[in-house]
């Protein structure tokens, strides 16, 4: 197990009704003028931008709004966040929506202190030291960005989905109600599910040895997922089931899991290049390339793909590991074909990746190389996206 | 699922030479004038409290020290704590030592700013609305005080044991060497594992239903705790065997566990008595109590101890439920006596056990009914205690 700190200070408040807390929260971390920040559709249309506005309303906290956040959410957005904050002395940024719209926040909290442009985060030579504070609440379960000290944004220029992190892009808190989660589609769902499953199997895919309490994690958490998914997709308002969805969204990616090891992220990386060129929902995304970036890579560390196979998938254990390793790959892709999600480039509707400007782009965010489990060029890449092709 | 909080606000540092970090840490936290609370054994002998004095010196913080904490912690100390730390206005505690020094260094925390009696506390009607902030360097994996909310003191008169909790009583910072464990003898370390197993399956015994990805960490915490309790017994300095343990020690107890669902505790409550009245270590104690517990309340949720034999303890399910469940709790018997903890009061030393008196500070301390998974009066309670004796 490898050195490490560990560091969530985020106050989760989980449960039904609890929006009701919001004006509370702004009081305790000194919220008094709020930028609320939001998307394009759920909130606005489902009322709950409105009932947000009236509770601050009635508690006399002063607001701003803007909305508007895409899915893949853009810098141009943010520079004019940026601008609204400073003019209007924000104090406090909240963030309705998914990850997107928190990712969307974060940015522009680590923006507003900043003098020069707030891209150059995400050049790895300027630290984020100051944000405004952040609370989120969350609408879809996914991205995890609720309780990570994480985010991504898409650079409208060159189309570059460039990430970032720092424990000042930590939330001070996250409301998360399982019931904001019914009204999402199936096809939303199962993207949110595959994008929780790739941050956790980021973090288990690892050469670091002897991390046996954070991989129990990794894979307590997976079978969980597993076993609630065709319940989220068949019941959407089993509230149950979501709420177990939405909270293992979120311990998925504050690092719980990955705590004491090397990660991996290359997969990420390579879906980067992908939403950012077709803008494809990012779960999608990695629901093609996981389980393509795993055929090529299993013979590199065969008895982590053998343990996850038995332990996550039940997979009986044989002598011949590269069997076993194979059907825990396969039992992964036929559960995203089951939740409705695409397995192959040429379902997720690319029949035709132009995989040069990929490599190209991946090559610029990566200089040349990327991951840990193997460390992939960008011959490895190529061959990846091929895998991915059919 | 219930409605719930969480929040661990507390940075884990982890891993080989953090010790090293205390000074960067006492500063980044505001600890200018600190009390260094300690034991009676380890910190001093082993050399620990020096390097620690040598760092604040060489850093220029000012400190006092207050040794001596004895484990089952005493109000006595705690009462010399908080008088040395309003005469020397100190403003942070650091607690070297395992769970009964944090405990400690809590109660004097919480007690300094209130003018009454700290005792107060644990009465269920005064509120700990403010404490000093705490920091902590752990040495003995067990109690999860360091990631904790919660304290636990021996009143003197009396010797009740007793417990609260608030969210100012979590640690601001904690260090977790492994290597500060290597030499904590083979009883020890198995109490160690038998109290944190405790905190896990205090939480896992639950009616509420649908929470599916908390039990999976609880069964996942569990499974890495049994797997690697028998390296570290072997091989007192392996460090990865007691890094996981360590660590395990603290997620047990941070409330990652329980989140969503009610809580049992009759079987801490059962042991506390034993440990104020014959001053037993509490791990082991809980190493008798706890087979005993399971045995009486089993068929008031047989489901729960059908999933917790197969999934913790992979016994094949059968049909006969009460079968499956039964081999479930023999497993963890035979696991703690695998580990040479006493598996009953007998081997406990206490062969003719005082039951009338054990009940009756029982029923002072939880006015006569305890538990939540089956709640217990005192009759349930003696019948526990006299399974326990065999």
């Amino acid at each position: 197990m490898n050195n490490f700190t560990y560091w969530s200070p985020t106050e989760f408040v989980f449960g039904r009704n609890t929006i009701s807390k919001t004006a509370h929260l702004l009081k305790k971390y000194n919220g008094t003028n709020v930028l609320i920040h939001y998307g394009e559709q759920f909130a606005v249309k489902s009322g709950l931008l409105n009932d947000i506005e009236t509770l601050l309303q009635h508690h006399f906290i002063h607001y701003v709004k803007l909305g508007g956040v895409q899915p893949n959410p853009m810098d141009t957005l943010v520079y004019e966040g940026i601008e609204l904050c400073r003019k209007e002395n924000v104090n406090f940024i909240l963030a309705v929506g998914g990850g997107s719209v928190i990712d969307s926040a974060k940015a522009i909290a680590s923006g507003v202190y900043y003098a020069s442009d707030f891209r150059n985060f995400f050049e790895g030579n300027v630290t984020i030291n100051r944000a405004l504070p952040v609370g989120t609440i969350l609408t879809i379960p996914a991205a995890g960005s609720e309780g990570s000290d994480r985010m991504v944004i898409t650079q409208k220029d060159g189309l570059l989905k460039r990430g970032t992190k720092s424990p000042f892009l930590r939330p001070v808190f996250s409301i998360l109600d399982p019931v904001l989660s019914f009204s999402l589609p199936a096809y939303q769902t199962a993207s949110g599910i595959a994008d929780m499953m790739g941050h956790i199997m980021e973090r288990y895919f690892s050469r670091t040895q002897g991390v046996e309490v954070s991989d129990r994690m990794c894979e307590g958490l997976l079978k969980a997922i597993i076993k609630e998914s065709p319940t989220v997709l068949n019941e959407p308002e089993n509230y149950d089931a979501r709420a177990n969805i939405m909270w293992a969204g979120m311990l998925a990616h504050n690092d719980i899991c990955g705590v004491g090891r090397e990660e991996d992220w290359a997969t990420h990386k390579l879906e980067h290049e992908l939403s950012a060129l077709y803008g494809v929902t990012h779960g999608a995304g990695l629901a093609v390339m996981f389980p393509a970036w795993m055929k090529y890579v299993y013979t590199s560390g065969i008895d982590k793909f053998v343990q996850f196979a038995v332990r996550v998938w039940d997979i009986k254990e044989t002598d011949n590991k590269n069997e076993t390793a194979l059907k825990g790959i396969e039992s992964l892709k036929n559960f995203f074909s089951m939740l409705g999600l695409p397995v192959s480039l040429a379902e997720l509707n690319i029949p035709n990746p132009d995989i040069n400007t990929l490599i190209e782009k991946l090559a610029m965010n990566t200089g040349g190389r990327t991951g840990a489990f193997r460390q992939l060029d960008m011959e490895d890449a190529e061959a990846i996206y091929r895998i991915a092709a059919k």
